[in-house]
């Protein structure tokens, strides 16, 4: 059996899916997606588990149904889409990213992963080809963590069912479990058939936009994902004690708002390296009581570090808890480590697909480093697993102004298209 | 007329309202407002304008009631209960002070003010005395401006009615407008009649706690306050951009909660002085969007400065502008003055009158200056006005823990009631 998903015509010329994808259908689905969590300044709001990330998936569900794909969902709120392949005793092909977004996101990051596999699928079917593996569409729960931290817990769940149940435990800034938010999705798609947690799939490609500049920089319209940077989280909370700001001596405070700055401050000089490769970021950071004129008596905030070398963001991520003590007094300090993922590198077997298709398709290619976790980081754990990216304008994400041409969008489609080919013929 | 507020009984024996102030009225009074807004760790979350702050105002209007007392609100939501004099024509003595609380407040900030002139009324009445002057018992609305920004709000509106129709637009973090708040408490007093706002009473007498530590460490335990010390409020935005923690380049980032964490801790460095005069205070802190992996594009936080001198307030905040700019890049910010409050001496001659009623009634007694800011300094502005104070253990206060004993209290309620006694004759 060949192992190319092109097929020849009746006319002998040679047929492969990316010659299928539509610019339009794409970016129309795209934004179809963006009016679920619209926000004024046009971007999305759409975070996990919520009513907009439902109505989402509900909208993906439809599209699938057109297409004749089966949905189904995990107890972890993972919604696959199959198309069922020639031989569907096979291990399937996997491929998406997720449907959730940060509090002021954008319109590209995770749903375009999402939309991309859609698309691909919908061209193998377009092109006529009838695939020997199933192929899955997949919306990972909660890659973003900004309701729910950390995040990549549907993938993570996926690759490891047993860490499942400590993530339901984990409570959004109201008290809302993530058990109590997943059972509210779940009625919703109550009419979706339920399938068990985790598998072991044959490959999973994962398409995202960039998040950084370098294809830009570099004119390259699609990068060839050599691994993911690796990355800590920790949440650190001081206590001090609230007292009267006009009252108050100053020798006698316990101030955990100037506790907290001189911490932050500490370790943003210290990790501050010339190169500019170290990421430190304090992105949450909540005061209590937080009144005018009350010293603070608690700051929780949290530390995302990443660093491209395992040893190095071992090392640097050792380095907070003696900031922490020595810059807290008199306030106390707690430090916990939410997650530790170390630096990977994903198979070359993949990477060279990735190249080798990109090359024949004439699609200006780099290889890069992935700055910014994904939930291939946890599929990897599990199959060959890879990722393509395509340009971020000016680098920006996380932000109402992400933005990525249809042009390139689309680009990074037909890769993918004839990556999901080749995987699964 | 005598300008003495004793009477002499049938057998001759000269009786004083400070005879008749009972400690256990007093503290079960006390008791019975702790209930509204109690927190489980045994303090006050009663802010302004809340359905707590109208339960309170419900209950003193049912407790005046039981004296014969008159109950009147004006438009900015003062509550006024007068016991009426023999000549209602003169120039009312007010005493009083506010029932709303910090977010985590304790148990007497503001509430004594006001139940200790309830207790100086009701034991006029058990010493069958008839007073001149009418006296009224007040509470202010939003003495502490923590859910609506700045503090003192219904009596700056007393001392000025011109200045209410801004604060009725001023937010709290939800949203809701002084205005919206303030109709769902007039609808919740609707029974009760109206007054005109602004007056020009013959006195204002305010007791309440010292909220700092001097009296317990000089043994005494009422303060005759002298003044209060000088008082700027700002706040400040700092607008940076959103981006993501793991992609883009330090260099490149414009993160709020950095710039915000240089511009505290410079000027904490600054204003730090080697007598513990100065008291600046960070007490509140917004960050957007708030997410563990977004570097934050906005950031609002308060300072609250005071000075005993009005001289070195005005030098030392006007330094918190250059202070900002410097340390905000590459973020922009702007600085704005929520309030300008100099340094004020109450007179003389009701600071004489207090100090020699506490050494008639043998209280051990100090002059102090005030560090916080009360009702008092607007009442300044409209007639000759002081304040009582009584000890804080620990000078803890805007704190659970809070803490005065009932002897303290009730001494300070004796005083207050031979002040309004004379003043009222």
């Amino acid at each position: 059996m060949s192992r190319s998903s092109s097929i020849h015509s009746g006319d002998g010329v040679l047929r492969r899916p990316s010659q299928y994808v539509s610019m339009d259908r794409l970016n129309d689905r795209l934004a179809v997606m963006s009016g679920y969590g619209a926000t004024p300044k046009g971007g999305v709001n759409r975070q996990a588990l919520t009513a907009e990330d439902l109505q989402a998936q509900l909208q993906l569900i439809r599209w699938g149904a057109e297409l004749g794909m089966q949905p189904s969902s995990d107890s972890a709120g993972n919604l696959f889409l199959r198309c069922e392949g020639s031989d569907p005793s096979l291990a399937p092909v996997l491929s998406g990213s997720h449907l959730d977004s940060q509090p002021t996101g954008g319109k590209f990051d995770g749903v375009y992963g999402v939309l991309a596999a859609l698309e691909a699928v919908n061209a193998m079917q377009d092109a006529g080809l009838n695939p020997r593996r199933s192929i899955e569409v997949v919306s990972w729960m909660n890659e973003e963590g900004s309701r729910f931290a950390p995040g990549m817990m549907g993938s993570t769940a996926y690759a490891d069912p047993n860490s499942l149940s400590e993530m339901l435990l984990v409570k959004d800034a109201k008290g809302v479990s993530v058990r109590e938010a997943l059972s509210l999705i779940q009625d919703g798609l109550r009419e979706i058939p339920c399938r068990s947690l985790g598998g072991h799939p044959h490959a999973y490609i994962e398409a995202h936009i960039e998040q950084g500049p370098l294809l830009e920089q570099q004119n390259a319209v699609v990068g060839v994902v050599s691994g993911i940077q690796g990355k800590r989280t920790f949440r650190v909370e001081i206590i001090g004690e609230a007292t009267h700001a006009g009252t108050s001596p100053r020798s006698k405070r316990k101030d955990a708002i100037l506790a907290a700055v001189r911490i932050i401050d500490a370790l943003a000089n210290r990790l501050h390296d010339g190169g500019d490769i170290v990421k430190f970021t304090v992105g949450r950071l909540i005061v209590e009581p937080n009144a005018p004129s009350v010293v603070a008596n608690r700051v929780v905030f949290s530390i995302d570090l990443r660093h491209p070398k395992s040893a190095e963001l071992t090392l640097l991520g050792d380095l907070i808890l003696p900031f922490c003590e020595i810059n807290a007094r008199p306030c106390s300090v707690s430090l916990t480590e939410l997650s530790n993922a170390t630096s990977l590198e994903f198979p070359d077997a993949i990477r060279d697909r990735i190249r080798s298709i990109a090359s024949t398709l004439k699609i200006a290619h780099i290889d890069l480093l992935s700055a910014a976790g994904h939930d291939a980081r946890y599929l990897h754990k599990v199959c060959p697993s890879g990722m393509i990216f395509v340009p971020s304008r000016d680098g920006i994400t996380h932000n109402e102004a992400e933005y990525t041409s249809a042009e390139d969008l689309t680009d990074g489609a037909r890769v993918l298209a004839d990556v999901l080919g080749e995987l699964s013929t």
